[in-house]
């Protein structure tokens, strides 16, 4: 299930340590200027490199490998490949007897009959999210003038975002975070009922983005404490825009007009340098693990571009599919 | 968009003033028993009546008319209908043109240019979640040892049930609610990467529950104030059981032995007999809105039974697929 | 798999002795006039009473349950149900364990663990069909003003339907038939590389349909004996029209704007009244079986409104699909 | 529509003169032995070379980019990429405005608005079906024991290949044939009714391939001639072998045990280099177009190995939904 998406579909593929990684995008309309550098912003965005990242460094250049011809997309399937070049892929290997609490080392040993690629997570690494911001870039052009902007509200409870870094690297511990996303210039009518509403499909690709726990569209979880009467957003224009936004843009599954608003929650990375009492499956103890390798200290400072291109995604393909 | 799944296909169909609605389930398995009592104790929880919930009662008897032969199911898709048959229709007229807050009219009259059929919400109705849960029962006779409940935590903001519906009630208010799901006996390796996580799969399926806005698994947004060291839950035995559950039994996507936990936060009722100003589209003028008809003044509590449904039929496909 | 198509989507469920049977249809534009009176048409061009066909007669009402609000489409799913009232069970008791040459009989046991339906063929009954008309009449309305005819070329290898019919009744055995399609005012650009190709979509869905072995488009399998210089057709137009049209109106897997013409071959009914040696599964021998029931002679006669539906429908969803 | 399948999902991209072609194979199971080696043998019976096909070289060198560690598969993606370094794009260039007959050029214009890559056919080149072949040689691994055996029956009408070839070159003309297609050791019970019949899927894969007009199973056209008594395979054992195979090894659908047996028809290669007198769309004239480049003078030489990878696909897919 490494395709989504109905008219405007989303392939994406590759390992942490391996030749490369990329997406193949299908479904894109004929027409659309793109090429290398178009991905660039949201690449560096993405990109570790501040405090608080890994200092795995990458290069991230895509190579758009078939489906643009003279700059411009041609209707033909558009595969964008990642060559990865900084891998220590040594660092890993005690991982697959020694399963780190939080990962998918584990469940992936199991699932996968022993047989996963567990180098830097494999496919299971938060590398693979450079599929998804490649695909978001063109997703965010075919629904244009829709815009997507995701910022951090919070990391580790503080919503001062450089001094909860700090205290973390100070403390050698890993720190999670609050990322909100809002999507103006919405038309009404995008989302399809029953099973494709705009929060199923956004919840689905949202939860695809590793240590994403928790999504909330609107109000959330207030609106469980809410009445009727302080909930509802009355309506007060014949384009159905409201008084206020407590469904976050959305009735029935439905895009009302409004500005689409939800947030999301990142767990604290799972791998930390502080020592774990975890069970190893070779020794048939509960043993302390100690993590080797690079890792993000706070993954949700790299959410917000990937956020963006999740939601992309499934905006496109609810749009082309209201176009029918 | 009104079927889902990739084996185990579930199709919904049916308005709430309609002849009659149901379900179609395809990719069912041959030979489990299935009869028409196997309904009812899950249609009986959902259904109507309590304290709280609207006056309009329905018969809500299903008809099995494909799929079973001999009491037991076939491999040929079970189509079950429930037919309508106290449906009060001239209550909802006036809605068209001076849609509700918090409701679909507004997103159904333009997405479907007016030919929406609104009587009693027509497809956005609740009671198109009758469907729901008769391919839930299915699903979870399936899934079986996999145990799902799902209970009500608070409404109105109180964990005292009952005197938050009776201050509703006093007040003409409706109010909101939260609801835990907790899954046990669940093996570990259920869940797609990429697309598929559990996570996924499950927010995707309880987000066309109409009313539910907000998803959160284990820790969920709590986990955003965690560090690494308190989040993560260390493996204590073979076969990954840890020693704590913030992961919600889910990691990379995937069930790790542990029980799946998740909780959802349910809007208030926006039907509500208190009067609202929003915009009439035939008089274009913000006026009152007084809504007549018959509504759940707290929908959380109908929630358990089509909480439970969902995440049984978003599992049975994973399971499915988990066979292969 | 008993759902086909990606926005315009049919699901087809029900036995042929069962309560009812039909169809339930997805993603179908609002708007759209729809009676039970426009099914009539069909549904009578494909029952039987003829010369050569069952002696079953069953009415074959429509009743639409869902989808439909005024008199016109509303977006949500349609439901259409026949209720079957004229079935006689105990025909088929027999044939579980000794199997009839050439019908799903020992495959359906062997697939279904001994819980399929058999009586009467269950799902696997012609009888099935009945949905995919009521399907393809509203899919007719979708692609208008693309037009569809089927209609028969020869049966039994003589193109005077009559007198092969007589011959056969003559002869108590049954035979086939070639019907041919003919899909006109089509516009150039349905059809979607790689898979789905107009080809490839149109023979998915006939080869659903029962008895159903070969299809060839255009000037088929004479192809293979033509050089290049005879079977390319130019192009005379500047809107595509071509001077021949051996390629069947596609090129590429693209309709290029001539008549979409192929052609089907029809198996003879393999219910026969003849004796024949077949195994039999409970005595573990090869011994003569007699067919009892009430069968068909010639399938074929009962294919055109049946092929034009399977047609229509593949075409309507392109048609969605090529709108995006 | 450029991925196909289920479980078993096979994206196919990439242009003939593009920088490379290839495909991302989803849902393989974990542990299958893969390697480039193993491509060697079906890649090199695709290649040109042979009397009567392209002088086009390419190295056609598979590069496993993902899915694959230590020589197995590890159940993510697997994609492999086909690197073009042989093209000759000059040789196209005026074809955009004169577009050939029998290809697909006049259709991709207008279809993506003059956005397709036209270069070497483009997305519509036999080439793709490189990724085809790649994606067949794992489905076959998946399969095992099932045997694909595709052979040519005849050329340009005529079974003496070689003879009918070289009549070909004298000519300066293309010229078409039918290919055959055996699998054997194939389990009862494969193919998954209404709409996912073995003819369905089978058919759906094969009409991707370019230039395949028609397809029969068991007797195909034949059976139209047939009565019931000549056509039925009567069955002589308990596992369900038959007397005869008119059925080509299939009924309702379903994989009957005995083997599948399908014949296809190739059309001879439009591009030939006598001049055809087609409609030019910048000069709006009627002119000869002589085509230059590099052609097959017979494609159904190269068939073979792309029809058993087709049959692979669509085989693999439906016995992993078999297992569930």
């Amino acid at each position: 299930m490494n395709t989504i998406g109905n008219i405007f579909k989303v392939t994406i593929f590759g390992e942490s340590h391996g030749i490369a990684l990329g997406t193949c995008v299908d479904g894109c309309p004929a027409g659309i200027p793109l090429s290398e550098n178009d991905f660039t912003e949201d690449l560096m965005r993405r990109k570790s490199g501040a405090k608080g990242t890994t200092p795995r460094k990458e290069d991230d250049i895509p190579q758009i490998v078939s489906g643009v011809f003279n700059g411009k997309t041609t209707g033909a399937p558009i595969t964008i490949l990642f060559h990865n070049n900084n891998t220590k892929s040594k660092d890993y290997s005690q991982l697959f007897d020694h399963p780190r609490p939080g990962h998918a080392d584990f469940v992936a040993r199991i699932k996968y009959n022993g047989y996963n690629d567990f180098t830097g997570g494999g496919h299971f690494s938060g590398r693979i999210t450079l599929g998804l911001v490649a695909a978001g870039v063109i997703a965010k052009k075919i629904i244009s003038p829709i815009n997507i902007t995701a910022k951090i509200l919070e990391v580790g409870g503080n919503s001062n975002i450089e001094e909860a870094i700090n205290h973390a690297i100070e403390t050698h511990d890993s720190i999670g975070g609050i990322v909100e996303c809002c999507v103006s210039n919405v038309p009404v009518g995008l989302g399809e009922p029953f099973f494709g509403s705009i929060e199923s499909e956004i919840s689905r690709i949202v939860f695809s983005i590793p240590a994403i726990k928790a999504i909330e569209f609107g109000a959330g979880f207030n609106v469980a404490k809410m009445t009727g009467s302080q909930n509802n957003d009355n309506i007060i224009s014949a384009d159905g825009k409201t008084e206020t936004n407590n469904a976050g843009g959305i009735n029935g599954g439905i895009s009302n007009g409004n500005d689409i608003i939800f947030r999301v929650a990142i767990k604290p990375t799972p791998s930390i340098s502080i020592a774990q009492n975890t069970y190893n499956l070779k020794t048939n103890k509960i043993e302390p693990l100690i993590i080797q390798g690079r890792h993000d200290l706070c993954i949700a400072l790299r959410v917000p571009p990937i956020l963006e291109s999740a939601v992309a995604i499934a905006l496109a393909d609810l749009s082309l599919i209201n176009k029918k």
